[in-house]
């Protein structure tokens, strides 16, 4: 183990005894060598130093794993703007809070490998008519002890530990009911900006909390990089992309659509040219009441209940909400639903990973721009 | 003013429109050319890359300005094993508790530049007799602005901002009378160390708790440099240089020497054998107390009254307080004495900047080794 922990290598033998820790799945994978696998920091800090010294630009991709076609997107665009990609894989324990779902969270080291040995042939293919087109160069994919080297990760909101704190920031939306997790965030993104200083950083506008969070810490803290924000991919009917979806099966996947109809009911009025609070959440309101009250009246076989735990109307920079949002400057829509497991199910049903057991927490965002 | 603010230049002009800023005097300085002062990040940025371009290694030293022999000597270091080093001089407001000495702590811009100066002609010197001598290349001399582009800094204890905290390091000893003292430290070296991107930065041994809490750091969060911790600078008598020294006087002086022969005291019992607690600060409870007796017993215009804050023996990586040393190890003997406000003056008596009204925290430590 000691030896390849300590080590650079090309991704080419069986990975089971690469990934004793917890945070990726101790199954053998195909070969291939399209890009080399980091466990540790000194290997991966090499191979920076040499792409530095060829005058060559990298492009981060920090993930958790159980990509899906929102994190292909994102690396698609760093292809477009860099030589080389770098796509960490590291569920951060620091960002779960005591009661999360940290010991759930999909880990799907094999099929994540795979997707990116695919778009790497796709990236090859663009590369051939075009000479900006980049590749996967590493994947990294350290243990939490690389990770966390001091004290082990603490998910207490008074934990001990070495942590970058955002306030106010982190204490809104999604901060509200997770009180650790953007401190989590922050600490982690520090570090791995730190080990793999990326000439530009590529984030999801799905978590738009995170996006807002990450660009004022890399502003504070003056960390040499570009933060690029790429937009939410989206099922053909508007569901957002999440690795949480694959819990949710058939029936709550139809119910957890309301999330996106609600932000484009809201959005509507707020093109449509109104700007107050009440008109444009009164909108979503609507929409998110009307199906909950529907789904109410079927029986526990049949439905699928969810909580609205907030939808907000806030500032694109300081997420402080607004009773009027200035049309020159427009605004952020983001919302946060808890859809319940199921009560019932029905024979041969598709109740997603976890048979409809485990809650999903879904978010989503729109963001108005400016309107003339 | 913006055309300076936001560029680098060398610094052969009258300094007077450079330092609008609180942090350094607006009064003009002797020309020179053999280090640049920069006021913003892109412009030091700038630099830093042609040196990395050529090869060249930096030698980072942050201060508060107020340099003396002790900051010299970090230079001195730096010298030794960098071609280029940056020196900071920068205030940092988030380190200072609401209650402590930021408006008072000394600001003196033109005797640090002055005294660089001449250390530049000295490593010149020294130049040509050794391949290996590097020389400042460039004062990083920000404003709050710059460094804290966010809200303004905070020294609340619960105030919002962008913050790094390493606990419970930072709770302990000086962060237990200063408690926003290691925020506000780790802080500001985060940003210094992002925008300076050195191989190697150099700390003074004195302020102990600070080196392990940037070692912490650095480890925790990956930091690409080198934490090389240098031996405090003493006087004749063993009275440890600090920049608050100047508030001293002659009289405080020689009875705030009594810090140094306390911990003495205390290294000779660890020297000759014994390892418990009770014996080492024995020994220097028995000087503090019967130094600070003979002070009492005096009149008010020939006396100097001082509070013992801590003295403590504890273990040199977690500072966890010790009841016994282990000799294999080690540990840190460190103390802080509040030097009272002088009660009455004598008739032409050197009281010190501040005419002796000033309070003066003093802190030293001495490294316990491993002992056979």
């Amino acid at each position: 183990m000691s030896r390849l922990v300590n080590g650079a290598r090309s991704f080419s033998t069986t990975a089971s005894s690469l990934f004793a820790d917890a945070t990726a799945a101790s199954q053998s994978v195909r070969q291939s060598s399209s890009f080399q696998v980091f466990r540790d920091v000194p290997s991966i800090r090499g191979l920076r130093r040499q792409l530095l010294q060829k005058d060559r630009s990298v492009g981060f991709v920090p993930t958790m794993g159980a990509l899906h076609e929102g994190h292909l997107s994102l690396i698609r665009q760093a292809a477009r703007e860099n030589t080389d990609i770098f796509v960490s894989i590291f569920v951060n324990p620091t960002q779960f809070g005591v009661t999360e779902d940290l010991s759930s969270y999909p880990r799907t080291w094999d099929t994540d490998v795979e997707k990116l040995e695919k778009l790497n042939e796709e990236l090859e293919r663009l590369g051939e008519n075009s000479a900006s087109a980049g590749r996967i160069t590493a994947i990294f994919a350290p243990t939490s002890k690389v990770m966390y080297p001091g004290l082990p990760p603490s998910s207490e909101v008074d934990g001990y530990g070495s942590f970058v704190t955002i306030t106010p920031l982190s204490t809104k939306l999604e901060g509200g009911s997770r009180p650790v997790f953007f401190r989590g965030v922050a600490t982690v993104c520090m570090k791995l900006f730190n080990i793999t200083t990326p000439d530009r950083v590529y984030f999801g506008q799905k978590d738009v909390q995170q996006t807002v969070v990450i660009k004022r810490m890399v502003e504070d803290f003056h960390v040499g990089t570009e933060v690029r924000i790429i937009e939410t991919t989206r099922e053909h009917d508007g569901l957002a992309l999440s690795s949480r979806n694959v819990y949710l099966g058939d029936r709550r996947r139809t119910v957890g659509l309301t999330i996106y109809k609600a932000l484009k009911a809201a959005e509507e009025v707020y093109l449509n040219g109104k700007n107050s609070r009440a008109d444009i959440l009164g909108a979503a309101r609507n929409v998110t009441d009307s199906v909950l009250s529907g789904q109410e009246s079927l029986s526990p076989c049949e439905r699928a209940l969810y909580e609205v735990d907030y939808i907000s109307l806030a500032d694109p920079d300081t997420l402080d909400e607004l009773e009027v949002v200035d049309p020159a400057k427009g605004a952020v829509l983001s919302t946060a639903f808890k859809m319940a497991p199921l009560e019932e199910s029905k024979p041969g049903e598709d109740c997603g990973l976890g048979d409809g057991k485990v809650p999903v927490r879904l978010i989503d965002n729109l963001i108005f721009g400016p309107r003339p």
